[in-house]
C-alpha cells in the first residue's frame, strides 16, 4: 500500500500507470513541488514485486526533494520505476513512458537513470516534452556523469580540508566502489589531483583500465571496504554503509557518488562517532541533476560548472552546522533540505 | 498493492494524492479513456485501511467504463475516494480534492457520490473545471437523482415487458429496497404507474413517508429480500445477490438503482439460470450519469431526457443478445462494453 508504506512521507502524488498494448506498468511519484516541478529520474528494473518497486520510488523520490533542495535548483523531487526486465525496454514501452509522464502535464520531469539511457530519453521525448538529458545530437544536454563525477570530486576536496586539514587531494589515498560512468571518471579527475587510488569493480574489464590508464591499485569487490585509506568513494550500489560496515570502515572520510549509501538513519549516526566524517550522499552527488536541471531553466556549461562546483560550499556548510548543533552531516542535510522548503512554502511559492 | 489487485484490470491511471495542510487522502483511479474523458463520482468513506479503498476505487471506475459505453455517452470511466471520516469533510479538504482533480489536466472528471454532495461540488469547482452536478444555482446541472429514478423506471418497464410479456406496470408487484433520493423517486413512478409497492429502508421516517405518500406496503430491512414480487428493485447497498440470496430470490425480475448488486459475476449466472431476469445495474442505473455528462456536451433537459429513456432500448438490446448467446445478461453487459470500447479503439479514437 502507499499511504500506509513505511516509505510514505506526504508524497503529493503517486502514480500507477499502466498501457495494455505495450504492457507497460510504472509508478511516479512526486513527492514535493514546493520549489518546482518535481524532477527525477526513470529507473527500469525487474522489482521482485511491486511493494518493492514502491518502497523504492517512495524514497528515491523523498530523496530528490532533498537534493534539488540543496542543490539549490528551482525544481521538486520524483522519480518514476518502470517494472520490467531489461528484454522488455522496446520503443513501444518507452514511448508509453513518455505518454504517462505527459499525463501529468509537467508536474514530473524524467531523466536517465539506472535501467535508461540517454537515448531512451530521446524515444521518451518523442511523447512528451517533460525530459531530461536527451543526446546532444536530440536537442539535450548529454550525459550528466561528467557533472556527477566533478561535483563528487570537489566534495572529496572539500571534506579533505574538513577531516584532514589538507588543501591537495596529492598523496590521499582514495579508495573508488565502482568504475562505472561517474566512478571512472571520478578516478581521473583524483588521478590528476595526485591522489593514489585503489579501485574495485565487479566487471574485471573496467578495473583493468583503471589500473592501466590511471595506475590505480585493485582489489576484489568484497575487499574494497576493508581498505585502509583516507577517503571512501562508494559510487556503485546503495547501502554501503550498514550496520556491519558502518562499524568497520578504515577510514577518515566517506564521500561518493552512490545513492543512498547509508542502509539507515542511524549508519550515519555511527560514523559520526567513530569520526568518520559523510558526505551526504544526494549533496555530493548532485551534479548530474544539476546539469539537466540546467537544461531546463537556460543555463549553459559555464553556468552548470559554476553550480556544481558550488556543491563544495554546501558541504562546508553542513559540515559546520553538523558540528555546531551535534549532529550527523547526514541529519545536517535532512534538516537543511526542509528548512530551505518550509521557507519556500510559507512565501507562499507552493506550486501545483 | 494496485497492479497486484484482484480487482486490477489494466486501469490507464491510479493516483494517490494526498495534501499535508488539509490532511487529504485520496485514491482516483482512471480505468479506460478511450471513449472520452473518464467520469465518476467523488466518494468519501471512512475505509477500514486502504486495502479496501483500492479495491473499492478500482471496481468503480472499471464499472464507470461499462456504464458510459452502454449509455453512449463520449465519456470514459473513473472514481474518486476520499479516505475520510464524514467529520473531516471541511472546504479545506474539498479544495486540496479540486487540486488533486485539476492536476490529472481532465482525464478525470468528478460528481457527487457517497459520502459527498452537490454542495460539496461547488467547493471542489472553485479549484478546478473538471466537475460535473455543481447546483443549479452555481452553474451546474443539479441534483441527477431524478435521471436515474426515470432511467431505472423505463428499465423496470422494458424488463417486465421482456420477461411477463406487460406493457403495463399495473398491479405488478415491485419490491424497492432504500427509499433515498432516487429509491422514492422511483417509488413515485412506479406508483403512477399503478405498480404495488413493498419497501424496506434503514430509516423509519423514509419507510413512513413512502407509506403515507403512496400507498406502500412496508417491511423491516431484513424482510425485503424474502417477498415474493414480480420484481425486486434493489436501490440501497451493493452486493445484495450474493450467493445466498440468488438462490432465495421469490421475485421475477432483478432491476434497480443501487450499484454492484452482483457480489460476484457467478450470482448473475445463478439468476438467469433460476430464470430471474436481472437488468445489469451499470446499465439500468445510468440516468444520473447521461444527465450529468449532458452538461459537458450541452445537452438541454429535453436532450438528456430522450437519452435516459433511451436506457430501455439498451435493456432490450441486451435481454435479446443475452437469449441470443447463451448469456446472463450481466455477462452480455460486460460483453458488449467490451466490444463498443475495443471498436472504438480500433478506429484510433484513444483518448491520451
Amino acid at each position: 500500500m502507499i499511504f500506509e508504506s513505511a516509505a510514505f512521507d506526504g508524497h503529493e502524488q503517486v502514480v500507477f500507470a499502466s498501457d495494455r498494448d505495450s504492457g507497460l506498468r510504472a509508478v511516479i511519484a512526486v513527492h514535493d513541488t514546493t520549489l518546482g516541478p518535481a524532477l527525477g529520474g526513470c529507473r527500469l528494473r525487474a522489482y521482485a514485486g511491486e511493494a518493492e518497486a514502491v518502497t523504492d520510488v517512495l524514497r528515491l523520490a523523498r530523496g530528490m526533494t532533498c537534493k534539488a533542495a540543496l542543490a539549490g535548483v528551482p525544481f521538486g523531487g520524483g522519480k518514476m520505476v518502470v517494472l520490467a526486465e531489461p528484454a522488455a525496454k522496446t520503443p513501444a514501452l518507452l514511448r508509453a513512458v513518455g505518454r504517462a509522464i505527459d499525463r501529468l502535464g509537467g508536474r514530473y520531469i524524467t531523466g536517465e537513470d539506472v535501467g535508461t539511457t540517454v537515448e531512451d530519453m530521446a524515444e521518451i521525448g518523442a511523447e512528451t516534452r517533460w525530459v531530461m538529458g536527451r543526446p546532444e545530437s536530440a536537442g539535450g544536454g548529454g550525459d550528466p556523469s561528467p557533472s556527477t563525477a566533478l561535483g563528487c570530486f570537489v566534495g572529496i576536496e572539500a571534506a579533505v580540508r574538513r577531516a584532514l586539514g589538507r588543501n591537495s587531494l596529492a598523496g590521499v589515498r582514495v579508495a573508488v566502489q565502482g568504475l562505472g560512468a561517474v566512478g571512472f571518471r571520478l578516478c581521473r579527475l583524483l588521478h590528476e589531483a595526485g591522489a593514489a587510488l585503489v579501485v574495485s569493480d565487479v566487471d574485471p574489464e573496467r578495473v583493468a583500465r583503471c589500473r592501466d590508464a590511471l595506475g590505480a591499485v585493485t582489489v576484489e569487490p568484497e575487499a574494497i571496504l576493508e581498505q585502509e585509506a583516507e577517503v571512501l568513494a562508494p559510487c556503485a550500489l546503495g547501502a554501503v554503509v550498514d550496520g556491519a560496515t558502518a562499524e568497520r570502515l578504515r577510514v577518515r572520510i566517506v564521500a561518493g557518488a552512490a545513492n543512498n549509501q547509508l542502509a539507515s538513519p542511524e549508519d550515519g549516526r555511527i560514523l559520526a562517532r567513530r569520526g568518520i566524517l559523510y558526505a551526504p550522499d544526494y549533496v555530493i552527488n548532485a551534479g548530474g541533476m544539476i546539469r539537466l536541471s540546467g537544461e531546463l531553466t537556460g543555463d549553459d556549461a559555464a553556468a552548470s560548472e559554476r553550480k556544481v562546483r558550488a556543491i563544495a560550499g554546501t558541504l562546508e556548510q553542513l559540515f559546520g552546522l553538523a558540528e555546531a548543533e551535534g549532529l550527523a552531516p547526514s541529519d545536517a542535510a535532512d534538516r537543511l533540505a526542509c528548512e530551505r522548503i518550509s521557507a519556500a512554502a510559507a512565501r507562499g511559492t507552493r506550486g501545483r
